[in-house]
């Protein structure tokens, strides 16, 4: 990964040469980008649905790390999707609809309220009570999650 | 990405079967995930690489949130780096060093001074000194970045 990063640092110290880096990202790096961020967010799910559902024990410790970064993590998903980057464009490598740039304030506020939801899980994870609390928020984040996809994700 | 999210939620709210996650994570999973956060903290260097060069015109509300994304990805990282995902039982797809296990403790410190350097540049960039402040403190970033990579990573 560090290979830019290495001549960034390079560049900064020697000043060589450093590809630049429009304003707008390209298209299949913004794909990469974004598709990243939901494997990492899925990472921190799983743990979390199999703590709910009571397949593996519930640690109030880690189920509030991971739902601390899935907030992080939403937050950083919205410039993944730069225009030009659906799957009209790019067909089998993402399946994002034309919709969510024809429809660009209906998707913000679907990241919007994933962000939130996230947040909520992060509050209620805080109260340790797993069934009264922690079990609906994630409901809700999990709510947020598909309610965005039925609208705006091809399924493949 | 939601697939297992959307049963996950399901098996909340209908108790249908929902796999279970181990709490020894799958190495393949989290050569993927970690993978993922490395490309998600790249997409994020790479414009404040560009605007510390002066590629592009330095925006300092841009910098900092690029900055605070790389730190809460930086603490991300060392979960993925589960026992028995070398690059020896995995060539080909992560070139993760065995001496990233063998010798842990100082794998760990690296991390950590990863995730401290991404806090000083995120304190840096509220400056908003390009030059005085914020080149030297991303040099020092990409610097623990190359750390580790020098000695933790087998280039391919």
């Amino acid at each position: 990964m560090c290979k830019i990063l290495n001549l960034g640092l390079l560049a900064v110290l020697t000043a060589v040469a450093f590809p630049a880096v429009a304003d707008a990202r390209d298209a299949e790096d913004a794909i990469e980008y974004r598709q990243s961020v939901y494997k990492a967010i899925k990472w921190h799910m799983d743990p979390m649905a199999a703590m709910v559902k009571g397949d593996i024990e519930y640690d109030a410790i880690s189920l509030t790390r991971h739902a601390q970064n899935v907030h992080a993590l939403s937050g950083m998903l919205l410039e993944g999707f730069v225009p030009g980057s659906d799957m009209g464009a790019h067909a089998g490598t993402t399946g994002a609809r034309s919709e969510i740039w024809e429809r660009w304030g209906e998707f913000e506020e679907k990241m919007s309220t994933l962000n939130e939801q996230s947040q909520a899980l992060v509050i209620a994870s805080t109260s340790g009570d797993l069934r009264g609390n922690i079990r609906p928020a994630f409901a809700e984040l999990g709510q947020a999650c598909k309610s965005c996809h039925d609208e705006f994700r091809e399924r493949r």
